[in-house]
């Protein structure tokens, strides 16, 4: 493995940390033989929020999506973000809902699956490793990665040693705040180097804070194996960073270049420019570093959640206050990684106590669960006193959440009866009911155009005469 | 020097890079201060561009400019950008000129003088060196970096060990297109440190390729001393990287740690975001990574460029044979970094030569001075066919190109008469005779409100009413 490998994010990650998620599959199908010409490690192309979005605002079926895609790349092997429980979902799923899952994606399908947990719970995560083991896939661990008091180089290598033990094929360092500085990819990189030889070790950093790049490249240097990067026109920022930049780079080291072909890759993003400037109207606008990842840990697009919510109640000018209980209260719940949903929920609570006066005075029902434990387990135990003053009496749980869970498949098949026409629907359903049922009834109508797409369409319009008048 | 530094851009080259130079000095006095209380190893202010914008654009005394910035960085040394023989200028001038200049920066306020030769030539920045020794100032000799078959580890320290013989004070490796790759950047400061263990290694890059985190954690890793940045809402793309970026990302090791504090770094970013937003206007709309630099080494400014050369033939669809004829002219003339002039020189050459149909059939007045040594010498000789096809029968001079100049200061002097106010005024007028005249005369009859100043304030206006509207 002296080589390092490139996943590349453009049609998953890339236009969902960019483009809120909008890629239509017809925007990726005509470039997909190109992207499978190139030798990547893998392409991520599934998952994550792309299976809601394809069924609420696309009004496309997922699962067709990932058999138009596997249809076309013959060789390199497709990825997906696999949410633990929680599969692409927002809650935790009963066990024969992940088995049908994995299953299903296999056989549509998937290749890799990147296995992660919010709350790093690894409880969270063995029927995925096991669904995913049974139905033929690869199973790959992801740590969360985080920084807090509690969060140390041992406490991230211990995670890896877990999965290894559950039977993870490969390792993924998933970093989706941007907060993995180069020493501590170079130090945690080292560590599960050392004690796992062979384990096959993928990051995946966002360029938020500007360090993506060089963790990537002290990473590699520590033994990483597969980089994850966006071709340019989707990278930097929110994004990962971009593919060519690290081809190049690497280039020069002959023990950890990618071998790609820069041509290709220039042709790759010609096409994705293209795509970029007909979604444009889902840009967020967020340009370059965002210095407050790195300073307070929260990203931009939190803090303007926290300050709209602020606004509401005409409290804006209390948002220092509000950053500094927001990291009181992200200790007091044990220091959970920042992402979703743990980020909002902390955040909101924040908000609260804040306006309230009185920590904990009103307490949100996501606070409630996740001090019962309904999410998993936090980093560290809540102290008693924080427990009582969210719950009460209530003890919380000590079991994994899904072990409370009755079977839903056969409950779901009986709910959508007719409007599903395959098991893969039923999946559709089980993880967003209200959605998936729209979508079958407007498949059942004939379909027909739609809001998302008429917006693209008028928006790559406009663009085009913008240019037609520049050039005028 | 276990510390490694931080020259600050944001108010010369992050301005200049993101914004045409336009910012105003009435935008900097108000958080000079705080830059101050920094610690920065040095604030870049002034040279470059900025000369020349202060009198065409911004109807502002450049000199005025440096005296108010001077005056409030009671502890930080002030930095300036120098072209050689060519001063703040485009063309080479007169040894008295620039002795003449050099001391008046000093004596306005000027500490560091990054000193560079756009073609490397070594002869070109004699007379600045020592102009500036004599002032009292510090020399800083600047190695234009660049990318050909011709340029290796080896020429270019070469050039370094030159200057540090000819009395540099120190060592500026200066990367204006972004090429520096991270492994590049190692062997260079290594090789540089090797020879001159106590040099002061500068490193400058900008962040067009995404190279420059890579290449500064690489540079200080190996014994570079200080590093370029730009507070965020000033950085990266064509600008250099974060300075919160670097700042945190060496604040884990120990040994190459900056000391600065983030909390300050933060107030500094919230001001400058500000700023940035009132000069929208000038925003050149690029983002993200430059993935042409990766591949071709042509900057995407510099392809805008030809591609409107071309559009004026109706040639747009030769732009390939362009680059790659771009590539043949630049071996043909010597291999010349690709910086201003030798870029726009080459890259016309190129048009002309596809267009015509017959290499150097036509050529340029500028193509005809490069070859006949007037911007100095090439990196490697221009073969002689290739000489016989610009030159003809003219034989190229062998000489420092100022050696043919006359002084100028005195016939200067006499032909501005009154308008001038100062010997600053002089040099402003030898710099720009036509813009220096209308400034003076603008000065004369009483100054008052003037066209860019307009159009940043109605701009700053309509982003603020853009957000009202938002906010209701
Ligand atoms: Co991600
Ligand atoms: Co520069």
């Amino acid at each position: 493995m002296a080589k390092v490998g490139i996943m590349e994010t453009a049609i998953r990650d890339g236009h969902q940390s960019l483009l809120a998620t909008r890629m239509r599959t017809e925007d990726m199908i005509p470039v997909l033989e190109l992207m499978d010409s190139i030798g990547y490690h893998s392409i991520e192309c599934w998952g994550g929020a792309t299976f809601d979005t394809c069924l609420r605002f696309l009004k496309e079926d997922p699962w067709e999506r990932l058999r138009e895609i596997k249809k076309r790349l013959k060789k390199t092997p497709t990825q997906m973000l696999l949410r633990g429980q929680n599969a692409v979902g927002y809650r935790h799923y009963a066990d024969d809902v992940i088995y049908e899952f994995c299953d299903r994606a296999v056989q549509n399908g998937m290749d890799i699956f990147r296995i992660f947990d919010a709350l790093n719970d690894t409880r969270n995560l063995e029927t995925a490793f096991r669904a995913v083991k049974k139905a033929g896939g690869h199973v790959q661990g992801a740590i969360c990665y985080t920084t807090s008091p509690v969060h140390t180089v041992d406490s991230f290598a211990k995670l890896a040693d877990e999965m290894i033990e559950m039977g993870a094929d490969s390792i993924a360092i998933k970093d989706m705040a941007g907060l993995l500085s180069p020493m501590m990819a170079k130090a945690l990189v080292e560590r599960i180097r050392q004690k796992h030889p062979d384990i096959l070790i993928q990051m995946h950093c966002h360029d938020t804070s500007g360090f993506s790049e060089m963790a990537y490249l002290m990473g590699v240097q520590a033994g990483a194996n597969v980089i994850d990067c966006a071709i340019s026109p989707l990278a930097g920022g929110t994004s990962q960073p971009a593919t060519e930049t690290l081809v190049a780079a690497l280039a020069e080291d002959p023990e950890h270049a990618t071998g790609l072909d820069m041509e290709k890759l220039r042709q790759l993003a010609d096409y994705f420019r293209g795509v970029r400037k007909k979604y444009w109207k889902f840009e967020s606008g967020l340009l370059g570093v965002d210095a407050g990842v790195i300073s307070h840990q929260v990203p931009g697009g939190m803090i303007s959640n926290l300050v709209g919510q602020l606004r509401e109640q005409g409290a804006e000018h209390k948002l220092p206050e509000v950053l500094e209980e927001n990291a009181r209260v992200r200790a007091d719940l044990g220091y959970p990684p920042l992402v979703t949903p743990s980020s909002q929920i902390v955040g909101t609570q924040a908000v609260l106590n804040v306006l309230t006066g009185k920590r904990y005075a009103t307490v949100t029902r996501e606070t409630r669960n996740l001090a019962k434990g309904m999410y998993g387990r936090t980093t560290v135990p809540i102290a008693p006193e924080i427990l009582k003053q969210i719950l009460g009496d209530e003890q919380p749980i000590d079991h994994r959440p899904a072990d409370d869970l009755e079977p839903e498949m056969e409950k779901a098949k009986a709910e959508i009866a007719d409007l599903a026409e395959s098991v893969e629907d039923v999946l559709s359903y089980v993880m967003f009911p209200q959605v998936a049922r729209e979508f079958f009834q407007w498949r059942k109508e004939g379909g027909g155009p739609e809001r998302e797409l008429v917006a693209a369409v008028v928006g790559a319009m406009t663009i085009s005469e913008k240019k037609q008048q520049a050039a005028a």
